[in-house]
């Protein structure tokens, strides 16, 4: 079959490769349908993702159809048709039975990581019955593959951990994909304000269409001074970060009101400051997640009833034949635009 | 009257002070019973505290009887025995109706920091319907004195933040007054396991007569390693900062378990280091406080029904006349073990 | 001044009757600009609630500009536009203090009730600093007068109580203003499915317009199965009751799924028949509550910021001096397909 | 093997019968060490369970030794300890993932009712490795039987869905085992006062001695005036149904506080009457809950950490040979004082 796999840093193939097998009685083999390339593969590729080793194929998202599942697989047969999670998860483990799967001692982020993943015409799925979702016969596909990680992550880790509640105000830092995805799920809650922060104006300007209230170009520095006055000099209930630098961290420390959150989004690579000496008597809560996606579930439902549009996220496709266009585009986001990228199988 | 002054950094004393007046409908008047000193006032006398000018009378804690009371207050009158809270609360802010009496738009910790406090005969205390509380009959006055500010401040900002639950692990690093608060408060919860981490075998001697279930020595630069292995290399539930320095709370970072808490107590003066790095996808929240004391009258029921006993927590007894001395005893606790002094006045 | 009063049992007027004045510190007079009719009057004009006696001005909603404040008021001044809570909250008792306004030991709903009410060119508002809302320049003071009762009943005692979720199930039985109102606020969180319930096909087709996604007619009997094929034999997250008769209530019993919320908003004048038979075993939690209003600052942000447009409930204006004729209005809504009824003073 | 057989209303028997066999890869047999009688299990006898028919081994409680496990289980093996749980829980289904055991769409409450029970020397346990819990070592056995279902009865339906909470005042009705269950467990989180109610007077001195702060007897009719005197007439915070009959219920509903909570534990048979005319406006919550059993690792860490000691509860020994007179004893307890008794198999 036709596989995308790293090569080790800044090498990258598309190769043809054996079909995977069923190795644990809970596996499933996937056909891909359709997959798609997260901010995290581009890490990867960089070589700065250390527990995914050279020969890897990538991709942890997707839908697809059950090819075989092995012998303790109870809830899914050949034939169905899938949403993939980014996470595995074994469903029995201490992490797992309190939904937080993305600990799972024998899963988590696995897929196109320590595992093969699903930029690939097949794929094994370990713990199926808890790691894939069946799909609802009608449901718009391409849609879904927004489920795989990119909404559950805005969703839990933005808008969940961040508390956002109705009549709240809401600031997002940052304007790619991850942090569209918590301005789209984090209208679940009908917050009165939501104030998008990005250094570029284009992704401002689609934030501002997928219902952001107010814009800032953080390029001239004065964003923190810009948000206060937007909100009577009180600060924001709800600071998104979903970048990943401490820049952007330490602006959130900056604009948060007194009993607000900060939910930490970003993939960080160092330290950040955390002024305490500002924040230790301020009655706020900073949170850290790695996406569990417990809500994948929800998020069906909120599709299927028309709540939120996933599809809005999708700015480009490909066949995987050409999936080294679709790493181009997705690449080069700032000229391209690209926000999520569908590769069909 | 005598009362207690701040004369600007490393300068104190005992003065003949004007008896305080009714200036708000709002105000009562209260004659101390006792009162005692809080870790900040060490920090106010150090020119720590730039809100806290030349000339104030110091103290935010103790127990009193209702000299007199303005017009508009309707829940005490003259002659009442009540327990002062180290918050004021208008009770009709935007905060204050969230029950963040803290940062009470008018009020918050104004009480021997921005207006004059309790280490005299007399105190005013402004907002007296809503930062007061009565003492019922029989109780035992000096017991209380503990709940104008510590016993809450372990609970709300340690305890209640750091979601402390039955069977949970819990360390706590820094085994002075507040952390001990944390430590008597955290066993309502019945968690299996409450580590305490100090440098002082005083103090760790101290905790665990207070229930600590172990103390570990942090002198040898191996605390990390040694809760790591206490608790199977999982680390704890709920870690609790009560120092207020860039390396103990950098050791709560080290050691909070996967879906952890990390709350803070200690007052910080800098910033710390924030591993994001390593905590951006630990699930884990981090919260700070400056206490409400919202808590007072369910600690209020807890001292009376002796699921606690504030008492522990004192060490020495003065009069007001001797203050300096109890300030002397307070300040080197290292050599007088001094925890919490009561100043009769 | 003018003033519409209750003259036992089916007997009302439209009377002159002597302006109010302050009696307590914390009191003001509002002059009112608008007001309304509650479902709650009709009771009253019935002779079902006994606390109220012949010779009291009914009302307990609407819109004012302050016209005197007693001493102790500090948050408003002559001149000031306000909104009146149904609730009066003394802000300081140990209901108030939980935010359970509606319990509050010296207030709560008396307000056309065990006090005059609204329904007059004047009123006394006791508490004025904790039960009187700021109404901000250019705000839709028409729309605002929804916020003195009627949604925050169908918010608090409804929506947040029946724990509406992003994705979720909810029937609402009941399709009258207070059930309309849970139809409009359950819509802050996304639900997927809202069901509307009730006798009369006008009402439901006005469900519709408000939102709910399908509408069941419940004259037929057989509305239990219908919610239940609806759900596929699942039954719904949140069953909210709107009516308060024993048929409506067991009707919830019968559509809540296994973990569901019921919650009770309506007025019950008898005891219901709690079949624990079936559902001692099923996860569920039922609620009952008197509205505490503590969510009207929340609400005026999602009006100010068009969430909510809660002028969809008002149906009919009229003069205070017609006010006879918004009753027979209001009160054959049936006819008149009344919701809510604008009197201006 | 010998084994505990339900032969029909009013008929049961000790009988041999064949060793339970695997019969899906998820499956384990567990030789049984320990079990006990559950008052279920006289219903059962009674012919009151529809779902348990003749020829049925009973009982869902006990500790044992993994004999062999299906090819599917991956956490368990031949010779480890386990704990079972009163309920099997396939880990997979919506309900499993929400940690609703309980609803779990193919097990639930299955054990000594839809398939063969405990009360044997083998028992076939389904989804072994979401229904077991291992043993440490060290750990004794007899106190972990506890764990299978009443400790988390008591502790889940009660305790936790009451919201038992420090200072809290806490109503218990039903001093049998399950409320003794409740009791233990309430202690968790210091509430000021547990007063429980019953009708023996055996029953409520062990109450007294298990931690009631007050106990009432029921007999005199008097138990509501008394409960509303003990408390300033202001009623329970938490009132625990702990008997399942009409008289019981209704006693919470006249003793719950506003603002408070019912939790029920009680198994019902009829309807009892909800008397909303008093409660629609009193912001009370009423749950019911079927044990989910999802506290058990916490519930072991208690016990491992001597917060509990769930032996308390254990009255009788017998051996598996003597079961008959183990019923005798537990079905007779107003005589025997029996609380809980141990089988030995």
């Amino acid at each position: 079959m036709k596989a995308f796999v790293y090569r080790g840093p800044g090498k990258k193939a598309l190769e043809e490769h054996a079909k995977p097998e069923i190795t644990a009685p809970t596996d499933a083999i996937v056909k891909i349908v359709k997959t798609t390339i997260c901010g995290t593969d581009l890490h990867i590729l960089k070589g700065d993702v250390p527990t995914c080793q050279p020969g890897r194929i990538l991709g942890h998202e997707g839908v697809g159809i059950v090819d075989k599942v092995g012998p303790a697989v109870t809830a899914f047969k050949s034939g169905d048709r899938v949403l993939i999670s980014c996470i595995s998860a074994c469903g029995k483990c201490e992490y797992c039975r309190k939904q937080m799967y993305s600990h799972c001692t024998t899963g988590g982020w696995i897929l196109g990581n320590k595992i093969d993943g699903t930029q690939a015409e097949f794929v094994r799925i370990p713990y199926a019955d808890t790691s894939l979702y069946p799909i609802p016969k009608g449901a718009d596909e391409e849609a879904l593959v927004m489920l795989s990680d990119i909404l559950p992550t805005g969703f839990e880790c933005g808008v969940l951990n961040g508390k956002v509640q109705p009549g709240s105000t809401v600031a997002i830092v940052g304007s790619g994909p991850v942090g569209l995805a918590a301005l789209l799920t984090a209208q679940f809650f009908s917050p009165a304000e939501i104030i998008m922060i990005d250094l570029d104006d284009n992704r401002l300007e689609t934030a501002k269409r997928f219902g952001a209230t107010a814009s800032v170009n953080s390029a001239d520095g004065k964003a923190v001074a810009t948000v206060m006055k937007m909100t009577g000099n009180r600060g924001v209930d709800t600071a998104i970060e979903a970048v990943g630098i401490p820049a952007t961290f330490e602006m959130c420390e900056k604009i948060v009101a007194p009993g607000g959150n900060i939910a930490n989004i970003g993939v960080h690579g160092q330290q950040v400051a955390l002024h305490l000496e500002c924040l230790w008597d301020r009655n706020i809560s900073i949170t850290t997640r790695l996406v569990d996606t417990v809500t994948i579930p929800m998020l069906f439902k909120t599709v299927a009833s028309h709540k939120i549009d996933p599809k809005r996220l999708i700015t480009h496709r490909f066949k995987l034949d050409n999936i080294l266009d679709a790493y181009d585009a997705f690449g080069n986001a700032a000229k391209t635009k690209a926000l999520k990228v569908i590769i069909e199988a």
